[in-house]
């Protein structure tokens, strides 16, 4: 073959990793996020500290009503070893996206929260959160920032459902 | 010219944008959303309801405490006007970043919001926030998301600094 045509299939091939590079940002990428959202929650909610901590990136954040931002792993593994003390948390996913780059996306839904308040009496919070992530060289989705709040008024508390 | 060589400045050219598109998650990119950051604060700070909800995607949510999640404009638009009506609010980013494919970003930083508390006293709430931007088919940046929580305990409330 001439060079001319060498350099006409090493364009297609190029295009091609191009366009497939671009289309990272359907279905498929924000299925693996949404798995990334759920597997985090397996080990939160059965209370692995390890597990949960790992789901942060290193500089990852916790933004946490009542406490100042918790940035790297350490300050993240308190603010978790904390929660896991004093509540049962789940929450569901109801949104996700990913950038079509594939490397930056979000999860948001809702949550509920069993604690004990002050007086001792098991309560229901209800609320909401947003998680955005980022995935690592190894391909793994981690935690950049993660923030949840409450839908309830000041003083407010639910029964336990 | 042989066809040869026009392939060849073809390509050198569509390497160069493909490496353009590729690089907007540097420096400009994060720049450019920390601007929108800012000029939302602007609007925000002078109270401007049209402005500031005109910052929000057609599809953006407002994650705001006490309140369940409020999304599309005309939730929005009641979500800012009643923060306006109760709170004096002014953020201060302190991290930004922008997918590599320059359509999706975050910026996340701290708050300070001066309100009435219950009994007609001035008070200080010191906060964190973050916030999704999605970058509009007309170039601009828009909240898909944005939400924020107190640092300080249940019932703490500051003198007005």
């Amino acid at each position: 073959m001439r060079s001319s045509q060498w350099i006409f299939i090493w364009l297609t091939l190029l295009i091609a990793s191009v366009g497939a590079a671009f289309g990272q940002a359907s279905g498929n990428a924000e299925d693996a996020i949404l798995a990334a959202d759920r597997a985090w929650l397996k080990v939160y909610a059965a209370k692995d500290l390890d597990k949960s901590v790992a789901f942060c990136d290193d500089a990852g954040s916790m933004l946490v009503t009542g406490s100042p931002i918790a940035t790297g792993k350490a300050a993240i593994a308190k603010a978790i070893a904390s929660d896991f003390a004093n509540s049962d948390l789940v929450w569901h996913p109801t949104k996700a996206g990913v950038a079509r780059s594939g490397e930056l996306g979000y999860t948001s839904g809702t949550y509920e929260m069993r604690f004990k308040d002050a007086a001792g009496k098991m309560v229901l919070d209800k609320g909401k959160y947003l998680t955005v992530w980022k995935k690592e060289a190894d391909g793994s989705w981690k935690v950049l920032f993660d923030m949840f709040n409450t839908d309830l008024p000041p003083g407010a508390a639910l029964p336990p459902a």
